[in-house]
């Protein structure tokens, strides 16, 4: 079972504090990458896995969508997704469920689009997960998804090093892929490496065809305007895959 | 037009002297990972992209194909790669032509397989070859290649450092595309820095469809063969890649 670190008390409580916490899919700076990634949300059915506070769930339905399922292990973010849907849920466009991703059922040939954001670095059965996914698109279909660069996970010690004198993202054991603990937000929490070529072979597998891979790192024009993001032109943060079922 | 390093009398000295090119194939420790993406070779026109010394033309040739063309832009290479050819060039199997990858045109539809070791990073117009390699191909043929793998080409000052006791190998401009200039055999030598959703978005848009990526590095088997290869499981050193037209 993944660990559920988003029902720590200390963890969600940083959690909530976070840009894209308190502003959503604005506050994340990888949104409108990803969001270029998705296709027309209008009368579609969607999929959102590990959907937290419901934000894209929200957006989605905003963009006319015909229903959209946000799944998430947390209790604290669905209590927190439901509160902030309020109308939208009770009308039923929106369905939040509590299942863990590592055992999630999922209906055959029932959505349009999945949608993932920075929640499959935490499983250990990712492609148990890939291939229900597969199953519950219709021919099609399209997930997109983002996670933590295998580039950023790589490390033992995952912290800049200073290398000509510039910040270097040091790359080792990028080969020994599993389970990496880190401090974020609080100690010890758990994210899987993968190598890139496991993320792509696993959708190709299963029977995806990858339609777009990016490498996310701010723009040189985004720098401008956010100073603090100088460091993340150096290396790729996330990484974005848009695959056809 | 691409640096050609290859006829520099220094460097193709030392060239001449890599476990590569003395052992051909079975020096490349990359090769039985790239020959896996390889289909088989027993009647097809085949391709190769940038052929040294010819030795995988040889290798196709001795593996059944009905047709191989080697293109290199060395003459000095190519004369090797005649040289060891011998009759295998003369009764037609096997024929090397001199031309710069940057420009080369390639007749339409005539090759079942596409094969490109360690080229493709030299090359400023990478688009116009993959465009042409498709043509190239007819339906269902299939290209497989390897390049230097993005997160090896990315640093300005790429050397290995020492992180937490360990070697780590820095990533950094990761998102700056260009031209870097290293010291391999000689000092001087111009390869092109890619990211790695740059030559899967490149396949994808031309109208391949990614078959398998590879991050390459040696196993831990390999390594107690060669504990000189050691620091190559840290970091992923070259990127193979099969796409299927």
């Amino acid at each position: 079972m993944t660990q559920n670190i988003y029902d720590n008390e200390q963890f969600f409580d940083a959690y909530g504090r976070l840009e894209r916490s308190v502003h959503g899919l604005a506050g994340a700076p990888e949104w409108p990458a990803l969001r270029a990634l998705l296709p027309e949300m209008r009368g579609r059915r969607v999929l959102d896995l590990g959907c937290g506070y419901g934000w894209f769930c929200r957006w989605a339905r905003d963009q006319g969508a015909a229903r959209v399922l946000g799944i998430d292990v947390s209790d604290r973010m669905l209590a927190r997704a439901r509160e902030a849907s309020g109308d939208a849920e009770r009308d039923a466009t929106i369905d939040y469920v509590r299942a863990d991703l590592e055992e999630v059922e999922l209906p055959p040939a029932a959505f349009d689009i999945g949608y993932s954001s920075l929640a499959f670095h935490y499983l250990t059965n990712l492609p148990r997960l890939i291939a229900r996914v597969h199953a519950a698109l219709t021919p099609g279909g399209r997930c997109v998804f983002s996670v933590e660069h295998p580039v950023v996970t790589a490390s033992l010690q995952p912290d800049w090093v200073t290398h000509a004198g510039e910040p270097a993202w040091p790359v080792d054991h990028y080969f020994d892929e599993g389970p990496r603990t880190t401090d974020w937000l609080v100690p010890g929490v758990i994210k899987q490496h993968r190598m890139l070529g496991t993320y792509l072979n696993l959708l190709v597998r299963t029977g995806f065809s990858i339609a777009h891979v990016e490498d996310w790192g701010p723009t040189p024009a985004e720098v401008i305007q956010r100073p603090d993001w100088a460091t993340e032109r150096q290396r790729p943060l996330f990484l974005l895959i848009a695959a056809n079922r």
